[in-house]
């Protein structure tokens, strides 16, 4: 049985994330869930798709399912891994993608969101970047697509403290296109997609698709790439990285060593 | 006669949009005569240029003049077109440009305000992206220049939608330097200006001619690029481009297909 | 006898400028003396930095010192120029560095603030660029820190006009991360900062490295290069220039002539 | 019936271009067929491909069908067109390809061979780029890929002149790999083809796909590109590019005006 | 003891590999020894460093100490790993690097000559680049390197087949700076070594630390690396992986599966 | 009078250097001439022009009119200095540029010569770059210049022993184009330019144009730059600076001292 529902609506394709027990936490089954969604939805010839959480909900996602990451000494972002793959495919949908965001959304749920190409939320939406309070270091076209959507100022102080950015402060940042009153939050994103459904799939798939490569076009060299590699390979082969998920599973604070 | 109206006022260039008849659309001769004023204006060494509309008007420029776009099966949007000249013309231009808007800026006028320097807005303001609602595919450097001043998060809405963003929302994304009630607009642009006006036209000239370079500089490979023209080809060879521009001229909603 | 007082308080380490006679106008003298208190917390192993002014200042600093600035005939603002060494210092910082801002922030200062990574700000914070009211020619990272703080849309106004942005525009702006009341501000910042400390310091300095190398990495070639040096330094070998720096001294305003 | 041969060899895949008639023009369906035989040749898990004419050829390919050019006012270059579809190809081929090549290799064939990882030759190859001598605009990244077997200065003679390099040069060049005698060419190829595949084909194929990314990361930023483009334009919109084309077919000298 | 010798002669410091019955494998203590004694002899205020093997060595170096690869599951060439460090010792020491090369250059050996600043070889010198054979995946910037000194066609090649390149075509491909008689190689390199000795050490180090920086501005985006550091996992996840090991260890030709 | 005695055969533009006492130095007076002369053969049409020494020369040029350098305390190759004009004027000439080559080619002449599209020499063509006999820092694009010609390996050795390179192996490493017998040197070149001559002008100037971006297209940050900046000033502030050109003047050998 699946974890997402999915439904269309005149070309709108919705996508309602179905794993609340779970938090809608990123397991590999939920992912492959919603990317089987969306591929179908596509089929349909939806113009345009909507992911959220169910109506009234806490907890949009809430990230990395944490037992599933890679053991120490592996990279836990590799190319290959879920995250990575449901994150191209977003970027890579021919349709734009919103995301209609009730609760918290925590961790790779974070990155999962701010790729996504509008986002409209409710008050109770909130945003919090946490690999530093886990001790786990992040990709860097994953850090490209947080600054990316929240700007670098922001993206400094959510990924620092690992402290959540509120509704609010949200639209201002920019993360939110829109904050509407929960009671409205359906409507206005039906409406909205709509507007995109209307228009000419050509034009707007052809324009996502430069606006794709033109906000991944961070020119670094390969050497640096390798530092970066390096210096994230110290972070996932220190004992703090083992102390961050033991913490976590012992529901207390983690201390860090630094080491 | 000029389309436009020149005026010089203690090193301040103004060039008013005098095309009201037809909105101040964007038509090579409109164009023509806004790049002759600059020029003269340069000419008589004023430190800053202010582009704006008569007093009070409804719209700032209505884009494109949609009866001069390219025929089917070529660019539309290619780099001697009159719209990139002009649009290179305000960035290469040695003095700062103040764009002072009332009213709609609609399609190709939203990347010709958006690349002026400052832009100044009263309540009436909005801005309006279009090529997805006439199925036209959008070129590189225009995408680079609207994300440039919209921020990525609100040009996907405004690409995708085709939706007005009045001033207050513009202010907040930064689109609008500021906005000014309509009864101060001028005094408050005239300030403004004259304050550039004193300082050190060099200084001004080199910076402006730095960050011109920087906000261009988009690391891209020639397969990449190649192949975004492959993708835009696929657009303006297709048969709901011809339909955006038969839908516009028989005054209805365009029926796109996606082929 | 420092020019800067130190203080460490739970593993975050507290620089407040002591130079208040000038202003903390970023002399020599008083950028080493902030680079050694750097090391001396970083030894003690902080996790996080804090730059402040004397509680209650009118003025955060005051920008370069106009004395110590290069002779004509020379770049101003070279690699291992005092200013250039302590924006490096700051982004190579293995911790983030705050800025607690109160009172104005000029010139240089303003580089200085923007380059930290989390900016909180009381209600008389504000900021100044002040190049073109001098006549000087500003250097391309610098311009890239300021673009990358302030946005280009403000950047250019800031720049051109040389006017103060004041702390609601700045925090709009996200020039600041918080405006918080004066009476709370040190309360506010100590918790923001504590946040830091308890998170992980490998994943928060690798996530930093990562940020400071993705936002400088702006691809340019060489001749653009060559190009850029050859514009500024056209402003440093013209009579403006000096006139800049003259009227500076002479307390009036300067009469730049472009030459 | 298909225009080329494949032929299977201890894991080593042949394809001998068989269109001799036509001098193996590059045809839209000659291209097809190599392109259904690759894929047939990789679907048998081969480990390396080899591209002949048959032995003793006189012409290994006359390149583009003239014939089948795009019309004037359009891109004759397009990403889509056949030529640019193989030379993506071969480049995403997982296994290496060979071009053993006799006899002449003219226009848009130099590409192709010269596209190819590994170019054995024998004592009648040559290597012709013609484009000036039809006054046809030649696309970047085939630019590229010609630089990056010919070196510049070469590269620049080549197009320039549109004269032939025979295969001493050719050697010294390093278009060539190995200039071999033609009583050897096919055991030396073979031998070598041998080597390849008994090395490791994901440690191959990984690096293979590494060179093609580096070889293709040429950062140019979009104005540039779209000026490329424009100048392009005015080249295939030009009364030469008709006169190349017409002196051809009345096999004839053009003569060029530069308009 | 240390596994090299180091000596003086006219501000030219010898390195001589002193690690025969290992081959001048690369191993973790024998690179440690060269960077020691480059700089000892930076200490000294050498101008130029010569590395070299015993005068009439049939083998320069053997290349990576096999038995010192990272275990299965990690990436074999990582930033912080001994052939990194040296490699990255080479461009970034102040004074040119001159290899002396008599005998065999294999694997990571040939990366570490290819990187050095002048090549200069005797008749039994030859160049072989082993990673396909062993089933490992080459690091990008190693890729880099030795495309900037072989050529990307003879890197290919090298690359495909792991067969060595003798002196003669080692001098034809620009590997070698010059090719000289055994008896003499001693002396020309002297010779050639006293002549950078003479010339102004600031102006050297510096035009050096250019061609270092532009030898490496490759760019590329993060999710090219990050897709690349996939692949390259891909590969140290393999079956083939493991088996080309036990080959080397079993003295016995790999069987590779591509799995 | 001209520096230079310009000529037109059969659409081909000559350009003889007749400063033969100073040696074709490259003064500015000299170098204002050759300028003159290329535009005055643009406006007659010439579809290639030649550079070239009298018959039978033993210098071609001598480089750099030492006496004109800028003081010490200035970048001596700055962006408006003539060198670097004409070398941009090379490379922007819509025609191509042939060097024929007789004698030796020192210093900055060696730049100018290597931005010839392409070079003929005859048996005692010679290639000397000697900034590092005199102490002086070469400027980035210069350096990038010398390698798109030599190749990173040949360009070390040059840059770093100031020795010369002859004929023969200036043609094998690419230097040269075609290495001609002294009698026939002129024939073959004007063979050689005639069929430029008859080529498509349009094609020709479009292909050349994106050669030359290709070619300066390597991509560094502002902090990369300014360092490079940074370090050159080291250089020409140093004491060996002075010591190089008073050596110089003193007709004997420098002692620099690295300071
Ligand atoms: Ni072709
Ligand atoms: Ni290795
Ligand atoms: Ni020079």
């Amino acid at each position: 049985m699946s974890l997402v529902i999915q439904e269309v609506r005149n070309a709108i394709g919705i996508i309602t994330f179905d794993n609340y027990d779970r938090r809608n936490a990123l397991s590999k089954a939920f992912i492959a869930d919603i990317m089987t969604a969306m591929n179908s939805l596509l089929y349909e010839e939806v113009r345009v798709i909507i992911f959220r959480a169910h109506p009234g909900a806490k907890v949009w996602s809430a990230g990395h399912d944490i037992m599933e990451l890679e053991r120490p000494g592996r990279d836990p972002l590799g190319y290959y891994d879920p995250l990575e793959k449901i994150i191209r495919a977003i970027q890579n949908c021919p349709t734009p993608v919103i995301a209609l965001i009730e609760g918290g959304v925590w961790g790779g749920a974070c990155e999962l969101a701010c790729i996504c190409d509008i986002l409209i939320g409710g008050p109770n939406a909130s945003f919090t970047i946490t690999p530093s309070r886990f001790g786990i270091p992040y990709n860097p076209s994953g850090i490209l697509h947080l600054i990316n959507r929240c700007g670098l100022g922001a993206a400094k102080e959510m990924f620092f403290t690992a402290q959540s950015v509120n509704a609010e402060r949200a639209l201002r940042l920019g993360i939110l296109n829109h904050l509407v009153a929960a009671t409205e939050l359906e409507d206005f994103t039906y409406d909205l997609a709509g507007a995109i459904a209307r228009n000419s799939p050509l034009s707007v798939s052809v324009i996502k698709e430069q606006l794709r490569i033109f906000s991944n076009a961070l020119a670094l060299n390969p050497e640096t790439f390798e530092r970066i590699q390096g210096l994230r390979r110290l972070v996932w082969d220190s004992e703090d990285y083992i102390e961050g998920k033991k913490a976590f599973l012992e529901k207390r604070a983690p201390i860090f060593k630094g080491e």
